[in-house]
């Protein structure tokens, strides 16, 4: 592939830009606080429409308040390219989950703009709607509307903790747009994203080269033991539903560090009676298996569920271990992972392939348009948190390897 | 020592009197729900006053609530050996737990009564108040009072979640006494009690010769790890306070194992933040340590808190341990410990030592006065429970090992 363009992005302008509109929904602890289709949503959605606007791009907006905002090609017979994310936060959420992909995409923008470049295809920077589901369940409503997850009727219907529905609420902020969903097309769609996790950090690595996103097994498990007075019960005596369920965890644990970069993780916990006195009779826990290979994922379920089941025999207890939950592993597209990589390189940043641990509103669009994401470290792997943080420098990062990869991609239409 | 006479006790009269009390707080699924100072507490009171007037008895009543009814001896100068326990329940209680020290005590008087036969020094059947400790906190308020553990203040300002006193509330039933506390005085106590445990049961025995309480060691627990996203965050990157914990509550286990006939229990275990996808960054638990020898159960109290030490370094954990509460162990008295044993194979019952792991009103009484038990089996080992259940044979074999105890003991004066 040929090297794209090498127009430089402006690192003061995007820092200042994402602390600008940091400001709707401004926390005192440094946060954020910007529900989906909330006041503060409202405020941060009319200054990006007019920060678009002002660039000559036309902004539109469909029934789900997912906003695109394009600016021509050279060409008009190619679908856009789009770059975006989400400007929703969580209820505590830090300046930078979701935001910076919006105004990483804006900075690209405004340095092809500056530097007078026309590119062959159309851009489009994307905003989508509730990516976070803190508001209104499930999360990536607009984006998982838009590639046919859920229907433009369940979208609307999704109501918060006082009933309030989504359409309701988007509708009382004038978001409710003209156009219907996924009638916005686009070709292609790169998100830029903070890692959420601690391996770029780790590793020393500025840019991680997303290749896909892991898939996700949840499992349910009862241990049923027996109820006995801790004093009164002889140790060889015991059914400790607790002693089994902390060999399970260890066993589970061994599990996932035989399948790196596999993860396994027992989260939630609940003990019964869960008294200082009583040998505990049950336990109920949560299983949560990734990893980005389906067959492989597979064979970390039946690794799991064959140890539980012998622990539970050796020890005399039972257990019901079921699946509650599965998300099937997502591979991104090798065009697009290819000019990422070449984005990083051609920037001199440290780069590594990555598989994405959460879920992303790429990971729907994925389903339907091929698409990827590049991401750049946090501070410590927090997130979700007042306290997440990325450096001005790593976001300049993102937002150099972001438009590098966009004008490598529309290269092969050149 | 030489054989107590050979009275035989009525099985079957025990039995009546088991069924016919039961009524006083009867439950749907045949347990007692007969809470301290009850109403129904009063049924029973009044019904074993009157059972123990018409054996000729003297009862009297302490300020405390407990009863003490006292057949005289043959000669004056000694004081009564006692026998008893308690007639208040759990909420959803059984019918033997305490109900049957008390009931078969007043069998062995009956039977000496049918028999004429006079003891040497007085007998004396005691009924304690608020042993559960199910209405009013601590448990064991009637003899801890007694011993001089709690003042006869602190006994009467125990209160209820309804924040009525344990004062007013024997006050409504007619039962505060007009005797101080502990000057209704005996110079021994016998106490028969279902097990509460599994051992017997186990090992095929009848007759459990208690020659002591473990002592009890309680620790609380808190393990600090980095909450951390399930699917963002490498098993090696990982500070997990679950997995951790999961180690220790083995580590407990195998101290427990290696300290038997102690023993080593986590029975209360909370998970922080607790959700399936965030890997566990706080634990707190409980540690509940046994045994019945001083020195060795600081021995596990030493091992255990070196290990958790050693795990939470290995994982780079932070870790806070401290005790919560110590109970020394009680040793019952040798002379009375073998009047039991006697009392045993005199009546042909298959017996065996046995620790108590529960607390009971005669590990207080001894604190203060020779004292010991006496266990039967129970089924399963429940007990604070309706299913509570005791076969009447079980029944009748502690009733007579009382009977024989008191006489073996009695003998000695002779």
């Amino acid at each position: 592939m040929a090297a794209a363009p090498n127009l430089v992005i402006n690192p003061t302008r995007l820092w200042d830009t994402l602390m600008q509109t940091a400001q709707y929904g401004a926390t005192a602890k440094g946060g954020i606080r910007r529900l989906a289709a909330s006041e503060e949503d409202r405020q941060v959605r009319d200054w990006f429409k007019n920060a678009c606007e002002a660039l000559g791009c036309t902004v539109q907006i469909d029934t789900c308040g997912n906003m695109f905002a394009t600016r021509p090609g050279r060409r008009t017979d190619l679908l856009p390219i789009a770059l975006g994310s989400h400007l929703d936060t969580q209820p505590t959420g830090g300046k930078f989950d979701g935001v910076l992909g919006v105004l990483a995409a804006l900075e690209a923008l405004r340095t092809l703009i500056d530097m007078g470049y026309e590119t062959n295809a159309p851009v489009m920077i994307v905003n989508w709607t509730n990516e976070e589901g803190a508001r209104f369940a499930p999360a990536m409503l607009g984006s998982g509307a838009y590639a046919g997850i859920f229907t433009e009727e369940a979208a609307h219907a999704a109501a918060d903790r006082e009933g309030t529905t989504l359409q309701s609420a988007l509708s009382t902020i004038g978001y409710v747009g003209p156009e219907p969903v996924a009638t916005q097309r686009f070709q292609a769609l790169f998100e830029l994203h903070i890692e959420q996790g601690p391996i770029l950090e780790a590793d020393n690595k500025t840019i991680g080269v997303v290749t896909g996103v892991q898939g996700i097994s949840w499992f349910e498990v009862t241990v049923n033991g027996q109820e006995a007075h801790t004093g009164a019960t002889p140790m060889h005596l015991r059914r400790n539903a607790l002693l089994g369920a902390a060999r399970m965890i260890e066993a589970i644990n061994t599990v996932g560090l035989a399948h790196v970069p596999g993860v396994a993780s027992v989260g939630l916990l609940e003990n019964r009676p869960n008294s200082r006195n009583v040998v505990p009779g049950e336990v109920f826990f949560t299983i949560d298996l990734r990893h980005p290979d389906a067959t492989i994922l597979t064979q970390m379920e039946q690794a799991c569920q064959s140890a539980l089941s012998d622990i539970a025999t050796a020890m005399n207890l039972d257990i019901d271990q079921h699946r509650a939950w599965h998300s099937p592993p997502v591979l991104f597209s090798p065009a697009m992972i290819a000019c990422v990589r070449q984005g990083a390189t051609q920037a001199g940043l440290p780069a590594r392939d990555i598989t994405s641990g959460a879920g992303h509103d790429a990971a729907y669009i994925a389903r339907i348009v091929p698409a990827t994401m590049i991401f750049v470290p946090c501070l410590n792997g927090v997130s979700h948190n007042e306290a997440e943080s990325a450096t001005p420098q790593d976001c300049a990062a993102g937002a150099q390897v972001l438009l590098n990869a966009l004008l490598g991609y529309d290269g092969q239409f050149g």
